[in-house]
């Protein structure tokens, strides 16, 4: 075969993949959003089959052959090497797990999920457990099919931050501790600012309301997204053209959907923004979870939590909410979202507690896997670190340990890289202050212009460098956590006037 | 091969033929309520590819051997006899179809979905004709495979009614015209209804309170059962836990919504209620689109048109708009809704002047697929059919020949199931009454009941009997269309004191 036909073959096979993808991200989607409980098992078992045929697809030798082939071939030109280096990693992690114990574990997470489901609804970790024991379980074994000589965590961390080991992160977390915990604690020591109407009885109805204004400050156009409501919030692209996200609407806080907004739709901007030509194909996806998450966190914290961007929408909201903020200025409003105070839920937390949320899933997940904590009684280590870290009594499971989805999937791993990712937008910030007036734009109704700019130097490159070359890319240096930090000091350091 | 080993290999293919049936489901159901549309193409283009993967599945060679073998096996069960005809039947039907001209029109299909909405949305018939034409050409020569001595459009109605042919329905028009005309003179030529009220402005917010509380009265449980929104309402079922319907916000009709709901959820309970050993197999689906329509139009027409329904329900609607029906009794809202006016739209149409619309439709598509109507100004020829019919002069295309979705996927045959449903009804409801005190259940909030006697008597059976013999299973006689036509003179004649 010449290399022309070796390159025809290779976008058929992608070709193919990717209806299958299609239909398993549609089908996830429609699960997590509005699907009919009682069709869970019908649709599992179904959904379960067709990934098997997406699993034989990835795996059929015939394409390792030609993807070793091509990996090693001159006359491929640099983008579609990439791609097909990165394919070749993920098959062969893929292919040496045998096709009947890949097909189980999906359907395992697919109960797995429902449980977690069912567990929060009763706030009863109980329900949960056994799915959360089996699915570590099989995790284990799967990896253990690998030809690594890494831990089965330490894989984990490289599947969802190519390059991250438990070393690295134990040295960024370190770096955090050691400028954060000071600092959290003076600030809770410092006088306290006033937050409680934020949590008045806000209907929520009248935030759709709010909402759909938001969505279009943001540019969230239909024709290529669209917000829909879950559980736990989350973004799921199908193409660049086809992104979804949803919210979740809290009766007793005006914030929470805004924010959770802000966040996913910065996450569908990079699906969105990614040049047409990677569409359908591996780098057409961010780099990595962590810098997934520093477009979404850029845009929830170092966007919407500014001045710039309440000075715009905060009239709109107080119109809204007559009765709960009339008598609230925009300045006490301001403080009061960017407040800082220890609490139960991470994605409700404040920038400069933020990371210890992180930081207690992290220690969990390294001694699941390492084996020095189980699964039996986990509530109870997750809420003693709560105690210790953050200083809260968790009150119930609901709020502590099953408040997140992603163990339920058997995504572990992927929790570091929130923090990763927010220290990531930080430098990224940085640099793009340099070169534009983003208060002035947000104040504007010009979103869109920055978002132009993240577009430009960020999304548009899809997976086509990795995460430590984008940075160095747009930055011109090396990623480094101390303008995270010096951001987060500094912030804090005027708001509670220390 | 045993008639055992058969049997499980004959399962094995219908479960993988209903993974890609789930998948190509969901997607259709996602891309009709809220799938972003710059991301059509994308999606079409991949839905296609695994539409044609089910198209091998079900054209296997080998398969279709299988089913020719248990066709004629004396040790197969008599189910699953009928199961395997109507499997053999309908992969015949399909095989005879080139796999490459089979996902060409499915991916066509597609098209003029997307160009039926742009046109609808734009009053333009220009914009949807030429896909229209194609799609017309497209059905004549798949059709053309098919080893059958009948025309093609006599083909399509057996499709979806199967035995229905031209000539019978021309006899059952003809019925329904000998009756129905004169009384639909007399109607007109009476004294009015006032029906002003049921247009006013109607806040779309206000309407789906009323909806959640419909919902709530019908048992239609989220468990099972999903609502939506969608440009044309319709029913689609993944699983018999898992229906889905969708509705229409009208801003200025209080009653559309609520009757196009009824309707749909008719249809959503026949799925549901098909017993579970059917499930995932042929036998679950209803026996043909009359018996289906029959379903929904009993609940739409002879249960939520009654005073009983709105014994019930009426204090609710007017406690929801007090300013719209505050000064409206129950008596002249009942005789509003249930009024008879020549009008533009078939979903809004009243039960006396409906099967006008259906007989205009039924004549069209004859004339498009005998050859004597072109789609070339087809958009004139609807028009002037409704003045003919129905006296009206329709305003524009949208709310004329673009107003319904079926011919936009290549649905010919399928219209004048509705009229022949809607005389099923007729016949189903006189036999239920002699039961069941349907009035008492309906104004008790005891609408399960009802759908427990159709269940017990009707849906149980999905797929298992044919509709003659369904008819005479039910009601102990063949069908006969006066049952409707006495319905019809009784219920208008008292109705506007003739």
């Amino acid at each position: 075969m010449t290399t022309q036909e070796k390159l025809k073959q290779y976008r058929d096979w992608i070709f193919k993949c990717s209806a299958y993808r299609m239909a398993l991200n549609i089908i996830g989607i429609d699960k997590q959003t509005v699907a009919p409980s009682a069709g869970a098992a019908y649709r599992d078992e179904r959904s379960s089959y067709l990934a098997g045929e997406l699993f034989s697809l990835e795996t059929d030798p015939e394409i390792i052959a030609l993807l070793k082939e091509l990996k090693d071939d001159p006359a491929v030109d640099a983008e579609t090497k990439r791609a097909v280096q990165l394919y070749y990693k993920s098959v062969m992690d893929t292919m040496c797990i045998p096709k009947e114990e890949f097909v189980a574990y999906q359907k395992l997470c697919n109960e797995s999920f429902d449980a977690w489901i069912l567990a929060k609804s009763k706030a009863d970790y109980s329900i949960f457990e056994p799915y959360l024991k089996r699915v570590i379980e099989s995790q284990k074994k799967l990896y253990g099919y690998r030809e690594s000589d890494q831990s089965v965590y330490d894989q984990m961390l490289d599947d969802f931050e190519p390059g991250m080991t438990q070393e690295k992160y134990d040295a960024f977390f370190a770096a955090l501790k050691e400028r954060l915990v000071p600092l959290i604690r003076k600030v809770t020591a410092a006088k306290q600012i006033r937050e409680d109407f934020l949590h008045l009885e806000y209907p929520v109805e009248e935030q759709k309301k709010f909402m759909n204004e938001l969505l279009t400050y943001l540019h969230f156009d239909p024709s290529w997204g669209y917000q829909n409501e879950s559980e736990h919030p989350f973004t799921s692209s199908t193409c660049e053209n086809d992104c979804r996200t949803t919210t979740k609407y809290i009766p007793n806080s005006v914030v929470s959907a805004i924010f959770s907004t802000v966040h996913e739709v910065g996450h569908a901007y990079y699906e969105h923004d990614v040049d047409p030509k990677y569409d359908g194909t591996i780098l057409s996806e961010g780099i990595s979870s962590g810098m997934h998450e520093s477009q979404s966190r850029l845009c929830e914290n170092y966007l919407a939590r500014t001045e710039a961007f309440w000075r715009y929408h905060y009239p709109k909201l107080k119109a809204q909410f007559p009765k709960q903020l009339g008598d609230v200025s925009l300045e006490d409003f301001l403080k009061a979202v960017n407040a800082s105070k220890p609490s139960f839920i991470r994605t409700e937390a404040d920038e400069l507690t933020y990371p210890m949320h992180v930081l207690i899933r992290y220690e969990i997940e390294k001694g699941l896997f390492n084996g020095t904590i189980s699964t039996e009684g986990l509530d109870k280590t997750w809420n003693a670190k709560y105690k210790e870290y953050l200083g809260v009594d968790v009150p119930n499971a609901k709020v502590g340990i099953l408040q997140d989805v992603h163990w339920s999937d058997g995504s572990f791993g992927y929790f570091p890289t929130y923090a990763l990712g927010t220290a990531f937008a930080a430098q990224f910030v940085h640099t793009m202050r340099k070169e534009l007036d983003v208060d002035k734009l947000l104040e504007n109704n010009q979103y869109d212009v920055v978002m132009g700019w993240l577009k430009e130097h960020i999304h548009k490159y899809g997976c086509r460098y990795d995460a430590p070359e984008l940075m160095k890319l747009v930055t011109g240096e090396d990623f480094d956590v101390n303008y995270f930090l010096d951001y987060i000091e500094e912030k804090y350091t005027k708001l509670y006037q220390l």
